[in-house]
C-alpha cells in the first residue's frame, strides 16, 4: 500500500497525485449522490474526491460515471474453463476488480497443490483474487474425489495473504449433525469468515447452521428463502451462473432497505456466457432493468460485498480505499469504458506485464477404459428413481418412473426423455462407476461426456446409446479431460481441458470459440438445454437437492444418503 | 462463547435452549420485518429465532418487541461522573449493551494506569465495554496534561481483549500536516480501526485525513458536514451529549438509504441528563419522533454500529450473534422492559454479582493555591479575543470585543456578559495559569470552577469576582476535584469527584441528586446555560474550533496556535 505520509500529502494536494481522473462524476454508493470533481489516486489507494487536483498523470473521464469496482463474492474460477490468468483478462475489463474464489474444483482433483496454484496466481493477476480455503473436499462422504482435505490440511495453506476465510460450507448436514471433521474445520476459522451453502435449509435447521457462525450464503433460489436467510443474519449473495440462475427470483428482495446486506456472485460462469451476456455487469444491468434502485444495485456489487467479507479496504470511491474504479457511460447499461484495479489501468499492457506461472494438474484423468456394458442398469422393480432436471437450476427433482427391465437392463427410453446417466471415477482411486436415469435433456441419440463434474470431477456421461457413451468416456482420457459430444461412433465436437480436467490451456477467446460448435453438437443430438455441459456437471453434486448421482450411486440429498 | 456443538444442538432443538424468550416479536433490522416465534439462547449466543423451542428457562415477553442491544459508538464514561461500574448500572437497563469508550479523560490525568483501570473494569461489567486506546493524550501541544502517551506507550496496552482500535484521532492538524508522533500512532493501527474526530474539516483537508485510514467520526454538526463525511467513506456517528447536541441537525440524513452507515453516540452525558431524558433510548425515540424510519433508527443503534467497528459478533437478533437483546413495549417510545447482555438478564442480581475493583487516580489535584490577583488580565490593546459560547455545541465563536484596561487589568463586564475565564494547571507539572474572556454564560456574580476540563482536566474557573474565583479554585484542591459554585465568599454547592478529579465515589443516583442543587446554584448566579459545567469543560479543548483556552493561553483552533 502507498506510504502513509505520501497518501496524506497527495490527498491534501501538497504533492501532485500519481493519477487524477478528471471530468467524471462519482456515484456515491452510500448516499446515492453524484459527486463532481477529480478523483486523486496515490499508488493503489484513492486519496481524494470532489476537488481539483494536480496529477502526474491525468486521465480524461469526461461524461463518465465512476463506480466502485465490482466484487464477485463467490465463484469457482475453474468454471470459466480457463486459467486464473485468462479469467483475469476476460473479466477485469468488465469491471470485476475483486473475485472471491473457492478453488475447490481443482482441490478435488489434486488437493492442496491446486489451492497453492490459485494462491500463487493471485499474487500475479491484475484483478485482486481472494482465495478462500475449500471446506468440503470432497463435498460429502458419498463420492470419490482425487483428494480429501481435513482441518489439518487446510491449516497448512491458511497463512497466504489472499486468504479471507473458509469457503462455502456445503456439507450442511455435517454441520447441523455435528460431524467431528466438520466441527474441526469450523473451529479453525471461528471468529473469522465462514462462507455458507445451504440450499432450501429453513427453520431450526437453518438456525443451527447459522449458529455455527456461518455468515454468507449464495444458494437461495426463492425470495422467501433469501428473506429468511437475511433475517437470520446471513448476507445473501444473489447468484447468476451459467446454469444456476437465481437473479430474477431474488431481484424483488434487493431494495434500498436490504441492499447493504446483499451481494452479487456468479458461482459458475463459462466464457461463452460471459461473452454473450456478461459477468457481474450483466447482473447489474438486468437488476436495474427489473426495477431495483441503481444505488442499491451498485452498492450490492461493491460496498456490501466488501463489508460482508470483511474487506474494509475497498467498496467505495473514497479516500483511503483501494483504487478499484469502473468508469461507465450509462449506469443502466453498465458499460465499462475504463477500469482501474488497485490504481492500475486494466489494459493489454497490464495483462502483458503479469508474471504468468505454468498451470498444474496435467494428466489427471486416470479412468479405466470402459466398454458399452458398463452402462447397463439392472433392477427388478420397475419403479425407478429419475433425476428431474430443472433448467437454469442446479437443484433437481426427485422423480419416480416405471421403467421395465429387458435382459436385466433398464434401457433408455427417448420417447419419454429417459436417458442413461453414468459417473465413472477417474482419479485412479477405485475405478467406481454408477448408472441411473435422467429426464430433461431431450437427447435423442449419441452421448455427451465431461470431466467437469461437481465437485469430485469424475467422468459424467449421458446418452441414449451405450457404444457412444463408452467412446465419449474413453475419449476424455485421451485428451486429459474436457467435454466431448459423440454420435454414431463419431466425435462430433470436443474441448480439451488438460489442467486438472477442468481448465483449458487456450485463451478465453479460443475456448469461447470452441464452445459454440460444442454446444451446437449437443443440440444436434436433440438436447434442449441451453447449457447441457454445466447442467450435466451439477447432476453429480450431492450437496444440492434433491436427487443426484456420484461414482458411488444415486444420492437422496434430503436424506443425505446413497440409494441402495 | 458457548461451545460450538452445543450451540448447534440447541439451535436445532436437539437439546433444550438455556433461555427461551417467548411470546414476543423480533424487529429485523435488516429487512424491517416483525418475526414471531421464540428466541433461543445458548450461553451468551442467540441460536434460534422464528420457531418453537424448549428452554431450561423460559422468559415471557408477550406483547413486547425484541430489538438488538444498543451500541454507544463513542463515549467517555468519565463524563457520566461515575465509575464504569456505576455507569453500567445506570445505562444497561436502558438497553445499552455495548459501550465503545475512550478513556482519554482519565488517561490525561494518570496515563496508562487509567486505561488499565477501564480495561480491568470491562472484564467485570454486565454490559460489554470496549476500550479503545486514547490517541491524543494530550489533545495537542498547547496544553499541560498529567500524562503524555506516545505510540510506544499505547503499544503497551494493545493486547487487551476489550481493545478494538485507536480512539478518536482529535489532533487532525497533526494528521494532515504529518506530525511524526501522529504518524507513528496511525501506523500502529494501520489495517485496524482508527476512530476520527475532525469538526468542520472539509474538502482536501478532509480527504487527507480520511486517506490516513480513519473510518468513523462523530463531530459533524450539520447535515452537509455529515453527508460529505459519508461520501468520503466515513461512518457518521450522530452525537447527542449533554452539551454537544447534533441529533436534530443530522436527523434528516438518517434514512433507509444511509442507515447502514450511520451510528449513534453520546460522547459525554451526565447522570442528571440520563435520568431526565435518557441515553441512546432518548436518541432513538427522538429520531423516530422527528420522522426517521423505525428500522433505520434501530439499525443505526445496533447493526450499523457493530459493522462500523468490526464487531461481527453482534448487532442483530439472529443465530450466532451475542444475545444482546432489548424487549420494548412501544418501539416509538423505546421503553426497555427487559434487557439481556450476552445472555445475562440485566437486573440488580447481575449488578450485585460483579467483582468490583477499587478506583484509581485518588489525590490527583496538585494545583498551587491561587490568590485573587491570579485572575487579572493585562494588555494594552482594547480589542480583545472573546470566546463566544454556542449553547448546546462544543464549537465556539471567535469574537472580538473592545475591553478597556483599568490599572493594567481588563475587568469582567457583566452588563455585556463578558466574564473572566481562567485555566490553572493542576497536575503538579508547572503551575501554569492563563486568563481570558468568555461571553454567553449570563453569570452576574460569584464563580464556578471545575476539574472536568477537556481533555487535560486542569482547573477551569469562570466568574465575575476574583475573590470568589480564587475560593472556588482552591476548594477543588481540598475535595480532590469536582465542581463548585461560589458567591460572596461562600460555597453554595459542590460535587466532589475524587477519582482523578473526574468521577465520584458515589452511586449514580447520589450524583444525580447532587447535580440538581449544583445546577440550581449556578443558575442563581445568573447563568443561563442548561449545562454550565459541561459547557465550561469544553472551553478548554483546543481541538474543537474556534477559540479556546488552556493553561498555556488562548488558542486559535483554526490556526492551531496559541494567541500571544
Amino acid at each position: 500500500m502507498a506510504d502513509l505520509e505520501t497518501r496524506i500529502a497527495q490527498g491534501r494536494g501538497d504533492a501532485p497525485a500519481d493519477i487524477v481522473l478528471r471530468g467524471g462524476e462519482v456515484l456515491c454508493v452510500v448516499t446515492g449522490a453524484r459527486i463532481s470533481g477529480d478523483v486523486a489516486i496515490c499508488g493503489d489507494i484513492i486519496v481524494g474526491i470532489g476537488a481539483d487536483y494536480e496529477g502526474k498523470e491525468v486521465i480524461d473521464v469526461s461524461g463518465l460515471t465512476l463506480v466502485p469496482g465490482f466484487i464477485d463474492t463467490h465463484l469457482h474460477i475453474e468454471s470459466s474453463l480457463v486459467t486464473p490468468f485468462e479469467f483475469d483478462r476476460c473479466v477485469a475489463p468488465r469491471g470485476v476488480t475483486t473475485a472471491i474464489c473457492d478453488p475447490h474444483e481443482i482441490a478435488n482433483v489434486i488437493g492442496l497443490e491446486g489451492i497453492r496454484y490459485f494462491q500463487a496466481a493471485s499474487e500475479r493477476t491484475v484483478m485482486d483474487i481472494k482465495v478462500q480455503l475449500s471446506s468440503c473436499v470432497p463435498s460429502s462422504h458419498m463420492e470419490t474425489a482425487g483428494a480429501r482435505l481435513l482441518a489439518e490440511d487446510i491449516a497448512q495453506v491458511m497463512g497466504h495473504p489472499s486468504n479471507i476465510g473458509l469457503a462455502e460450507f456445503m456439507n450442511y448436514p455435517g454441520v447441523i449433525y455435528r460431524d467431528p471433521d466438520c466441527m474441526d474445520k469450523i473451529r479453525l476459522f471461528e471468529g473469522g469468515h465462514i462462507d455458507g451453502h445451504c440450499p432450501q435449509l429453513s427453520g431450526k435447521d437453518l438456525n443451527a447452521y447459522v449458529a455455527a457462525g456461518i455468515r454468507t450464503e449464495h444458494e437461495a433460489t426463492t425470495a422467501e428463502e433469501a428473506i429468511e436467510k437475511l433475517q437470520k443474519g446471513m448476507r445473501v449473495l444473489i447468484r447468476e451462473g451459467s446454469v444456476s440462475k437465481d437473479m430474477i427470483a431474488l431481484q424483488p428482495v434487493l431494495t434500498d432497505i436490504t441492499s447493504a446486506y446483499m451481494c452479487l456472485c456468479t458461482d459458475d460462469r463459462n466464457p461463452l456466457d460471459i461473452d454473450e451476456y456478461g459477468h457481474l455487469d450483466y447482473m447489474i444491468r438486468s437488476l436495474i432493468a427489473r426495477g431495483s434502485p441503481i444505488t442499491a444495485v451498485y452498492r450490492a456489487a461493491s460496498l456490501s460485498a466488501a463489508e460482508a467479507f470483511g474487506l474494509k479496504d475497498r467498496g467505495q470511491i473514497a479516500p483511503g480505499k483501494r483504487a478499484d474504479i469502473v468508469a461507465i457511460g450509462d449506469l443502466s447499461a453498465c458499460d465499462a469504458q475504463l477500469v482501474l484495479c488497485g490504481g492500475k489501468v486494466v489494459n493489454d499492457a497490464a495483462f502483458a506485464a503479469r508474471d504468468i506461472i505454468p498451470p498444474v494438474g496435467r494428466n489427471s484423468v486416470k479412468a479405466p477404459t470402459v466398454t458399452p456394458d458398463h452402462f447397463r442398469h439392472g433392477g427388478n422393480n420397475p419403479e425407478t428413481p429419475v433425476i428431474g432436471i430443472l433448467e437454469g437450476k442446479i437443484i433437481t427433482e426427485f422423480l419416480h418412473e416405471d421403467i421395465p427391465s429387458t435382459d436385466g437392463d433398464k434401457r433408455p427410453d427417448i420417447t419419454r426423455d429417459l436417458i442413461r446417466i453414468a459417473v465413472i471415477e477417474r482419479h485412479g482411486v477405485n475405478g467406481n462407476s454408477a448408472t441411473g436415469f435422467v429426464k430433461g435433456f431431450g437427447l435423442k441419440s449419441g452421448a455427451i461426456a465431461s470431466t467437469v463434474c461437481h465437485d469430485h470431477h469424475n467422468i459424467a456421461v449421458v446418452g441414449a446409446d451405450y457404444d457412444d457413451m463408452a467412446l465419449a468416456a474413453n475419449r476424455l482420457g485421451q485428451i486429459e479431460g474436457g467435454f466431448v459430444v459423440v454420435q454414431d461412433g463419431k466425435i462430433l465436437a470436443e474441448l480439451a481441458l488438460p489442467v486438472a480436467g477442468l481448465m483449458s490451456l487456450l485463451s478465453f477467446e479460443e475456448v469461447r470459440d470452441q464452445l459454440i460448435p460444442l454446444r451446437a453438437a449437443a443440440h444436434s443430438l436433440g438436447v434442449t438445454l441451453e447449457e447441457p455441459f454445466l447442467q450435466l456437471a451439477f447432476l453429480a453434486l450431492p450437496v444440492i437437492p434433491a436427487l443426484k448421482i456420484t461414482d458411488r450411486g444415486m444420492v437422496d440429498v434430503h436424506k443425505f444418503e446413497l440409494i441402495s
